[in-house]
């Protein structure tokens, strides 16, 4: 198969040809060639890989976790955040959103003290049960087909690819495998901490630093890999260190309102490094024929 | 090949057998088969895959450079820890050597600031000049080649195979793939932070937590993997909470003063546990035909 039918829901344009171009100099004949051990890529989740609006995904299920113990616990309903979530305070939770650290915070409270294959299990029952509320689509649905296409590519050709997250690795790595084909150790995020004992693993309440956002995420990538990036994607201004680390950096933008969102907010920054450096733009309104898969 | 063929550096014996057949139970047909994503394998690295004795290979690492901040600084000659290499004070560093928490931060205040590329660099020029002061080899040759024929086997096999350290991940990563076959993305170790400025990486004196030591083994290992190890293998008390969470377990005992070192010291509790819960403990003295490679 030639690259062409790797990248089917790839209008023809600057943005496929940029990639198709890159992807084959570091790993054709010549002097851009980049051994298969060095060929680290590293993807964004939220708007790069699957739809992050109108809200993050891990807060729906943050949010499904704060109502039921809202409604187990009188006292925790009086208080932030299950208050929010009793009285329906959708402008608290929205306020909330805005901040990663706190949700970070939120979500290593909520879930503090049970195992992980306990976790691992609310996490799997949230995908089978949860849906986008827009779109129509199951949340495992909701995840780019071009964007698929692309990590397809770079496996055939030998990419080791991570997913980056500023959210939580652990509530993407059930699903990494079936969503992406990429195996849950080469899933890269933020997390709270676990705790030995007994033979067994049980998350903490105490985030991990730093947090995989901004500049932690080419910390990130760093610490699990040893490496920089030889390809990096993102869509908003927390990406921009990771951007900066690579060869090769995309930038997904958000402009189609039809099938998708359309938004560049919290992407002003990136698209404006993205000028300056050359980094590929990529706009969903004109270089997806698709959005989502079938 | 046969299994039997892939561990030529092993003798005939109870260690052997079981190895092969845990390998073989689990990858082949039958109620024990474990699906290739699933098959992790985690080695603890000082004194499991390379020599440790008289000390820690990183160690001379450290005091090399230590001698140099010394000679290079009147001031910090006369200040521990350089005083002690200044002046040669064994015991000093001996005590030292018993606590591995002040030997990570030792190493990160040693190299505080540099880029992570200056830092391998650095590695690389330590092992291609030092050798071991005993053994009469490089450093890169103080592997033992039984375990590398076991990781070898693993690899094989289909396994996920990890080294899980509690010294310097980023003081093995230079050297894995040569001397382990294992690329540096598998490499988990205690660490320092990094710190993204500017399109580059710099240690900081940071230490990462929790150091990869004791419980923070199978944490490690599963914030990285994802999983618990389903085959584990170490030489130390440092060792049993990881080989705790594993499906097989192994025990490297060091009783070969003609060929390696013999010493039980610090393998107290990891010895009875072993015998209490069965795991394989395997004689260097009589599970290896040879110790070190050609």
């Amino acid at each position: 198969m030639n690259d062409d039918e790797l990248l089917p829901s790839w209008s023809e344009g600057a943005a496929k040809t940029a990639i198709l171009h890159f992807a084959g100099s570091v790993t054709g004949p010549g002097g851009s060639y980049v051994p298969p051990a060095e060929r680290i890529a590293a993807f964004d989740n939220d708007g790069t890989l699957w739809c992050e609006k109108p809200q993050y995904v891990q807060a729906e299920f943050l949010f499904r976790r704060w109502k039921q113990m809202a409604e187990a616990d009188p006292a925790k309903a009086k208080e932030q955040p299950c208050k929010a979530l009793a009285e329906n305070d959708r402008a608290w939770l929205a306020g909330l959103l805005g901040h990663v650290p706190d949700l970070v915070k939120g979500a290593g409270e909520a879930y503090e003290g049970i195992t992980v294959a306990a976790f691992e299990q609310a996490v799997q029952e949230f995908f089978a049960t949860a849906a986008h509320p827009t779109l129509g689509l199951p949340y495992t649905k909701a995840g780019y087909q071009p964007m698929r296409e692309l990590l397809d590519l770079l496996h055939a050709r030998d990419f080791l690819v991570f997913v980056c997250s500023g959210g939580g690795r652990d509530f993407i790595r059930p699903v990494s495998q079936q969503m992406y084909g990429i195996p849950r150790e080469r899933v890269i995020g933020s997390a709270t901490t676990v705790q030995y004992r007994d033979g067994e693993l049980y998350r903490t309440k105490d985030v991990e630093q730093p947090i995989d956002d901004g500049p932690g995420k080419p910390e990130h990538v760093w610490m699990r890999t040893g490496r920089k990036p030889l390809l990096a994607a993102g869509n908003a201004d927390g990406d921009v260190p990771m951007l900066e680390t690579a060869r090769f950096s995309m930038l997904i933008r958000h402009d189609d309102a039809d099938r998708e969102f359309a938004y560049d907010t919290g992407a002003e920054k990136a698209l404006a490094e993205a000028k300056e450096r050359g980094w590929t733009v990529v706009s969903m309104h004109d270089d997806f024929t698709v959005v989502f898969g079938p």
